[in-house]
């Protein structure tokens, strides 16, 4: 499932290059932009990427949208999530749980168009930082980087543009390896100057906030670098913004940061989860990227067959990779996981009270109520107490013949035991209360 | 997505065979299972049908989980569930819209293990009804037959075994063709004697309720077939169930309903979209089924090594019909689909107020509001109103100077232009106030 931020400029709602262009295009385009592994798009971009000089490369690519997905418009994604929560919900309120779904790699959040600079790329690391935080698993980090700051860095180091993308790839493993080991790489295999190799080395060890924005400004041979410039400039206005969201405490400017830089045109950012400290580490240690993401201009513009620039700006969630992380989790905390989400298991201590209990549930099912019986005409009232502790559902609403008779329900708390009669029209409204509160 | 409903017997959570198997082995049978069509498990299970007399090919029969599935176990997948919840309402938080989602074909709702007759039966009908009533689709229907009523009443037309399937297959057209063509089928092409052909005409053109059910039990022919009579005695407890549950009057006892009678060894139902009477119609006319499903007993037996008996029912949801028939109510009712769920524009009528606005959306997005703003540094206020009208947005909260100063916010209902001032600490409370009632 991808999602887009559809773009408000000015009063215009989408603004691919000015023009509202059809959905079914934005989607193909997404589908195939970089951070979205799992779409064949990806393998197909190999092929133009190639020829981006030449004119027919650009216009006679043809992008197919990815496998298992058809063409559909927002608005009717919008219908078809309906239907699928309406069914989603039925299935919940009867105690169904989830045997299988298919797997995607990554969930995308882009946002495309023109815009002020730096706002939509703030808003991007926000909303990694809400997913991270609201998962709680833990302390993490969200290290960000400019492709031009990088780029101005590679120029002041002396390093002919041929070497740019293998010496980036060998800086990318500075998260892993210490310098020596990235330097020795740097000369022996990738073929820089031990002195440009330590020039380069002054630069991208270095790591902090607004403070070290700064620092580099001033730094006399990269302020002559005008990309670098700009992506001081801009790196500066995103911890300005992200300072103002109150996330800025947990975002690294890192300039060892390089991630795959054929696509980024600018901002590029990388979320790590950070294993608690221990006696035998100093530093926190990472557990590994679980979300990324920048700033790819021209990606989209490539397929654009007027060459019209659509400025992008997105992040990947690594789904599968936080679900690992948080499965250890659980496993540790011995949290009990619920498997369906029923809030209330209808039972009676009476025989031949079937009907009355198929009445009664029928009435919480239509308020909404996630509710359950035992499938059975005459169950004992201590296996059906016994299955709400072995399955967790917080409650049991009890209906015997005196309850019947007052038009009231037992309900029983089951963690504490605590029973107590409510009148049989309050019941759903009660058992929600009781929930939420 | 596929659903269990998890089977409480006597205070034993799950089941099968009377035995815990493990989840992946579940998931695996459920795969395959007939209604769902979408699993390559369906293709795979041709085979062994085949060889369903010999001990090698019940034995020796390996399933494989359907692609881009992985073996989770229920708790895996309630933790992934927790996942992807959390990372979709923050996409929804950020006024994202899905782009694209794969496409199944049918969802599937299956309640396996032991239990007494009818109860898990009458709940997958209770929930289809109210996934066709939540989605005000119109007029509905669920037609329900069983499959050993269906057998009684060829054994009593004297109908050979041998051609049992073929007839079934013919009398499952009487929904489309009248019964003059159904009969000429039967006898130019099936080989059915006029005389026996006639004598299953009388049975199948019956449809009915409660009152059907009691006549067929007092049939002199039918009374006297073993089957016939289970059926009509479980059929009879369903109706009283249906009953309880305020469903019967959509529920019609339907003998020519045969569906793919192969897999099915009790009850079997079809639910279908009647389109509203006009003048040139009597009766209402299907739109095609939109549900489907019914017992099979045997299914998932097949697979077990020990052949232990796992008595099953399901139902699968015609998820990609319902959608089209949504689609043309929407189209046809005009009715403004939105594609984002965002709740409240942030807006401003000061220039340089971008910090203002961060900040204030920043606090709206942590309190859960789904919030959006214009990337722009300086929009026009007019802009941003219009952006509501455009989208659907019902709210706008105004912060100028002088809201800024008295602590409060300006918020704006779009539709009836109506402006309150509110403390800005009790925004997202009254936003999410005024949108729920």
């Amino acid at each position: 499932m991808n999602w887009l931020r559809p773009l408000a400029a000015g009063g215009c709602r989408v603004t691919f290059g000015g023009q509202h262009l059809t959905p079914s295009w934005a989607r193909r385009a997404f589908a195939a932009h970089p951070q979205n592994q799992v779409a064949e798009g990806v393998v197909k971009l190999q092929q133009p990427k190639a020829q981006l000089g030449t004119d027919e490369g650009k216009k006679n690519f043809i992008l197919k949208p990815p496998k298992g997905t058809r063409d559909y418009s927002p608005k009717q994604m919008a219908i078809r999530e309906r239907v699928f929560n309406t069914i989603i919900s039925c299935f919940k309120r009867h105690g169904a749980e989830v045997i299988d779904t298919p797997v995607f790699e990554l969930k995308d959040f882009d946002i495309a168009g023109h815009f002020d600079p730096m706002i939509p790329d703030a808003e991007c690391l926000k909303i990694v930082h809400e997913i991270l935080s609201v998962l709680q698993l833990g302390d993490f980090l969200i290290k960000v980087n400019d492709r031009r700051i990088l780029n101005g860095v590679f120029a002041v180091c002396g390093i002919p543009d041929s070497l740019f993308h293998s010496t980036c790839s060998t800086v990318d493993k500075l998260n892993k390896a210490t310098w020596e080991d990235v330097k020795n790489e740097m000369v022996g295999e990738k073929g820089l100057s031990p002195e440009a190799a330590d020039r380069i080395g002054e630069y991208v060890r270095l790591h902090g906030g607004l403070g070290l924005i700064e620092q580099l400004d001033q730094d006399p041979k990269l302020s002559q670098n005008k990309l670098a410039r700009e992506g001081l400039g801009d790196m500066k206005l995103l911890f300005e913004y992200l300072t103002l969201f109150g996330i800025a405490d947990k975002i690294s400017f890192d300039l060892s940061l390089a991630r795959g830089l054929d696509y980024y045109t600018g901002v590029i950012y990388e979320a790590v989860v950070l294993q608690p400290l221990n006696a035998h580490r100093e530093e926190p240690v990472s557990m590994g990227s679980v979300a990324g993401g920048g700033r790819y201009d021209k990606l989209v513009g490539m397929f654009d067959p007027k060459g019209r620039k659509v400025p992008c700006v997105g992040v990947s969630i690594g789904i599968e990779r936080l679900f690992s992380i948080m499965e250890q989790e659980v496993e540790a905390s011995k949290e009990k996981i619920r498997t369906t989400e029923t809030q209330v298991l209808v039972a009676t201590p009476q025989k031949n009270f079937l009907d009355v209990k198929l009445k009664l549930i029928s009435e919480l099912w239509d308020s909404g109520i996630k509710a359950e019986m035992l499938y059975k005409k005459n169950p004992k009232l201590l296996n059906q107490l016994q299955y709400c502790e072995d399955t967790g559902i917080p409650l049991t609403a009890i209906i015997g013949e005196q309850e019947l008779k007052d038009g009231v329900v037992k309900l029983r708390v089951v963690a504490s035991r605590e029973e107590v009669n409510i009148p049989r029209e309050k019941l759903a409204e009660e058992i929600r209360r009781r929930l939420e509160s």
